[in-house]
């Protein structure tokens, strides 16, 4: 039986190259994991995803809970066999999701109360409810229920705040089934203070999780704050433990992130921004949408792999997205997380092959030149 | 230098198998070909489309004509460098959809004005630009430009339609540039009146064309006077030219008219269908989006090896369907396409192993049984 644990194979000053074992394989780190809202990475066959290289993908218990809902999904195998990924799943808690309903939450010291944004229905989330559920989808990795209020916000309320945060980790620990090759991860929280993600560290360590997320950031604060916060935390975490970093990020926002130590991530960038025809290169972003493109026979990237590039051209991805058709998300999400799993594949190359400074130096000089 | 031509392998009756020889290949008839109107058949890549057996594609004049227009196509290689589909390729003329604007077009005895549905601009298509279009997109198969009055229509009006098509048969064949292996059908025409349709085929005929459609069925006059006007027509197409049947149909059209004869077949439905959560099978049709499936861990179809049938559960479908993922429409349209390549290469097996009867009264037999 797999025991979960997150084994080092390189560094690079504080970024680190890796192993994620877990009860349904092992993931090379650092890894960018595919946003799979309600059971389907939008506009792709899994086949497809895992095409694109990715070992790992995110699942969102607020969706799921509402639609099927947890036990349907438990009771149809789990989310692994009901969207049909094998691999290791990380599914949040439902708390992000939650706090950003604004007036249809109340929230109190023992979870939320909420209205559902499908129907209105009524619905309580709890520590103990939130794990439940996750155990309920069969999680690979959990994660704790917490509170994270928008930043910018007084040092006093984001010190209450992470503080609940702190004691609804402890609800959650208690309530996690554990299970040789699962994990719960803790999340840190205490915003841009560098001493309330001390204190938060200092809380989740002393509780002891498998893993320790950073939360509460890329919500509005900048990258630079981002960046030195990160620089603040990471280091406050046991070394053996691999750290996430919660919805990040940009490909410089994801670069930075791997130099100052985190080992995995998530966003809704790349599939959201390839349903809108926005493309992720090594030479940054191209709007497909954008007329220059409608006589260009070249391929999107010169560098990529993916069906996209592979056999389209941009005047044809062109045509696709000023006709409506659906055959246009499909292929520019493709590409975009291909990309994406193509930078942090060069980014772990990099720090294996001892050349980590020099590739981020080049991956900025690329991201700063003009298209092909 | 590949000969157009169509090889006959067995019959059955007035059913016949064989095999189409094309610039682009050979294709197994009977057959059913994919619609994918403007450049990609929707929700689907074309390694999906070719996973399902298809041989043959359908483009669409009109739409093609319009965006991203035949001479952008033609400078980016020709359609099928366009739209990924090195297989045989066959474009209607755009007369149908013309015909279908109503306030839109106006026709003359030379072509037909009309202003296009995406933004109002004016255009105009004759035969002989309905033929330089297809020659620009580089079809395969490329169709005559005619008229075809909604049914039901008086007698009169039906034969001063035909023959007005017959009229720009003739020029369309003028235009027409031969080349090794590609071809240009002849439409017949006349309604549901046997007379109007013999003198359409006499007409064709004294052309010359390298295939004949059988073009103004499926248009509201109903399966029996469909089928009885197949009888009628059919046996006037010389036995060595293929015979495409436009715009139908449901699997039960299908299969009346392959033992009527027909070769050929193209049709929105099995697409459609798939996009609004209807699945075809071997035992009628299903509505995913039906609160029977939300529970149901079987696939769809027990008979069929698409993506959604492999890997998925009707309820996961019908959860996509409830969450309106993009995924759904993907994997039905997926689904949908590969019965009808099942249907139509169980009805060739059947006609070369001379059980075409038998297999016919069994599918029959198996569309009125409820679903497994
Ligand atoms: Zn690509
Ligand atoms: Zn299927």
């Amino acid at each position: 039986m797999t025991t979960f644990r997150w084994r080092p194979e390189a560094r690079a000053g504080h970024a680190r190259a890796g192993w994620l074992d877990t009860a349904h394989g092992s993931v090379p780190t650092p890894t960018f994991m595919p946003v799979g809202t309600v059971g389907t990475v939008k506009a792709m066959t899994m086949d497809s995803v895992r095409s694109t290289g990715a070992g790992i993908v995110l699942g969102n218990t607020y969706h799921l809970m509402l639609r099927p809902g947890a036990e349907r999904v438990r009771a149809l195998g789990g989310l692994h066999r009901f969207m049909d990924w094998p691999g290791p799943i990380l599914t949040d808690s439902g708390g992000f999701q939650v706090m950003s309903l604004g007036p249809l939450r109340k929230l109190d010291q023992d979870g939320v109360t909420f209205r559902s944004h499908i129907d209105g229905s009524k619905h309580r989330l709890t520590p103990e409810r939130s794990t439940d559920i996750q155990y309920a989808l069969d999680a690979t990795i959990s994660m704790c229920f917490d509170e994270c209020p928008a930043l910018p916000a007084a040092p006093d309320v984001i010190a209450k705040s992470m503080r609940m945060s702190m004691r609804w980790a402890e609800r959650c620990r208690t309530a996690f089934v554990q299970r040789p090759g699962y994990a719960q991860y803790g999340i840190i929280q205490g915003g841009t203070e560098p001493e309330l993600r001390a204190e938060s560290v200092k809380a989740l360590t002393g509780i002891g999780f498998e893993g320790y997320a950073i939360g509460g950031l890329a919500v509005g604060e900048g990258q630079e704050l981002m960046f030195s916060t990160l620089e603040a935390t990471v280091p406050l975490i046991p070394d053996a433990s691999p750290r996430y970093l919660m919805g990040v990020g940009t490909p410089d926002d994801l670069l930075g992130a791997v130099e100052r130590g985190v080992d995995m991530f998530d966003c809704v960038m790349p599939t959201r921004a390839g349903r809108t025809a926005r493309a992720y290169t090594e030479r940054g972003t191209l709007n497909l949408r954008n007329a220059r493109h409608a006589t260009d026979s070249r391929p999107i990237s010169p560098h990529c792999d993916c069906l996209a590039c592979s056999r389209h051209s941009r005047a044809y991805l062109h045509h696709l997205f000023r006709a409506n058709e659906i055959l246009g998300p499909m292929m520019l999400t493709w590409h975009n997380l291909a990309y994406y799993q193509r930078l942090m594949r060069g980014m772990r190359a990099a720090i294996v092959d001892g050349a980590f400074a020099a590739h981020a130096d080049h991956l900025r000089a690329q991201w700063a030149m003009d298209d092909w």
